[in-house]
């Protein structure tokens, strides 16, 4: 008898990108060393909270990656924000050992406040795992992000309406060379669930993800499930559907602009604004959004409104005066051409 | 002392309607008559449901389309789907010729069944208003959506998942020659109750908008109140945003697979795999999707997933068989070309 679908679901996902990790080290073109010369055999991290998805994530590594010759090794994060989360830590450790993980290794560090709760906590939690692969020469750092949490993160970008750059979510791939893989992008969160409990893994689940303090918990428990009542079950798969296809139509839109800027550009290296003028409108916001970040401005206060501005400096004229942008950057339209610097 | 700001807010945005119809008639190229030879006015049309939104919108018709010389009309469709619908319709026809609007008319259809009661009720309205505009020899169609309308049409294609043209919501410019006219996609529904509260217009609240039957009204009294709570007050404005972004990114992607699809067809015009692997994700899968609608795959039936499957055929290719589209088009490999076509 075959392991429970739950189980072997998830098994399959990690499997795969398992693979894809060994494909591309025998591959790898920029490799320091010929493949020969690699003797020890790779090593894959998964971050573990102890939640349910990431225990998921942790058996189905622990189970697949000696099959492959890989190393599979376990990280979990003390972020320091409740009492008693140093021993919470230290049982996660434990757990993860009991999986056959080795090396396991915790973690703490210290959460700053910068761009709120849910963001510093991320960044500190991202800067300790890129440590943590650097120091034990880590090859990847498996993530334990689901469907339901890319439907939660696709909202979020919704939210801000800054474009489909804001809706493609989290990608399976991502980091410095790739470093984090998320095995989980196409599983739900009651599957990896159920993988736990057939397994009888015990998890932990974070206070935080139902405290409605948090935007994200506020989506789970109440935003998302209201969206599901109006407009049927699928919603949560097309969110995540919707992530891939915005994440790709952004890529090809990204490539487009950066190949027509040099186009439009005079001998001086001026934006001229005929030539402007006559590419399609996403592409040519795309190029004033760029050439702005080029100049200084910070690109998490560039708003869609500030190109709209920009942008009618050239489909608008009628002699309006310069512009001003985030991080002291003006735009202003010159003799034909649009010039775009700090002031 | 001015109008009310709610009333002010409405006139500008048929003002600007208004305005970009008169340009667009005198720089019309493809005009019949020589500009000379039109002596009467144009006539602009409000399509009414006698509710709020298009109460708003037909009486700043009123107000601002004799200043610019136009005639101002207005349209009311009887659906003929609650008892009483037809006197509603001649109470519409009343209130309009009160504001001064003329001609006027009511015009009943009878909805099919096609695409459930929203679709087919939908249908059946622009019908009855092509037919209208062309017997009067209207220039335009003005259309009471707001921006509360938008945000609700952007929820309802996400649930489609079927990637950002359905992301893009209604345009404001929109049917054959561009007859239809959305003035209010900015304007919020609170606004337009407003301004009709400040001119003391009776308005008619449709049993059908509060119905939980109906998928938009589910969203319109759950889903988005509960997503506002969760993520915010600007949520409509984002969603209203993201409309415009996608549809401007939709409609440069389109362009560019229009571009491309003739340079990845040999000389019998067929697709050379080689040529559409070479292209970015996003505009190989819409070069795809194009060939399968030529081929006779209705585009309501096609979905991301049989693209995908398609797309397989040539970044998975494992000398897989033909795939079944819907519409009995077949795609398959052969030699290098793939082969698309109704079997």
């Amino acid at each position: 008898m075959g392991p429970h679908p739950a189980v072997a679901a998830i098994r399959l996902a990690v499997r795969r990108v398992l693979h894809d990790i060994l494909t591309e080290q025998t591959t790898e073109p920029n490799s320091d060393f010929p493949s020969h010369e690699r003797l020890s055999p790779p090593l894959v991290f998964v971050a573990c909270s102890g939640g349910a998805d990431s225990m998921a994530l942790a058996s189905a590594l622990a189970f697949e990656a000696p099959k492959l010759g890989i190393r599979a090794g376990g990280i979990t994060i003390d972020h320091g924000l409740q009492t008693g989360s140093d021993q919470r830590a230290d049982e996660v450790v434990e757990r993860l050992s009991e999986l056959g993980l080795d090396p396991v290794a915790s973690v703490a560090v210290s959460v700053g406040r910068a761009g709120g709760p849910e963001a510093a906590a991320r960044d500190a939690r991202y800067a300790a795992l890129d440590a943590a692969a650097e120091r034990y020469g880590a090859t990847a750092v498996l993530l334990g992000h689901t469907r339901d949490d890319q439907a939660e993160t696709v909202l979020l970008g919704l939210a801000r309406g800054s474009g489909i750059r804001s809706l493609s979510g989290m990608a399976a791939v991502s980091g410095a060379g790739g470093r984090y893989r998320r095995p989980f992008l196409h599983i739900d969160r009651q599957t990896a669930r159920k993988a736990c409990m057939v397994q009888s893994l015990p998890v932990w689940d974070d206070p935080h993800n139902a405290d409605p303090a948090y935007t994200r918990s506020r989506l789970r428990h109440e935003g998302l499930p209201a969206l599901e009542k109006a407009l049927g079950k699928g919603v949560v798969e097309a969110l995540a559907r919707t992530a891939q296809l915005s994440r790709d139509d952004a890529d090809a839109l990204d490539a487009w602009a950066g190949q027509a800027e040099t186009s439009v550009r005079d001998a001086r290296g001026l934006l001229e604004c005929a030539k402007l003028y006559a590419l399609p409108p996403a592409v040519r916001r795309r190029i004033l959004r760029r050439a702005a970040i080029e100049a200084g401005a910070p690109a998490g206060s560039l708003f869609a409104r500030h190109i709209e501005e920009v942008d009618r400096l050239i489909t608008g004229w009628r002699g309006q005066g310069a512009i001003n942008l985030p991080g002291k950057v003006v735009a202003q339209r010159q003799g034909g051409r649009l010039v775009i610097r700090q002031g």
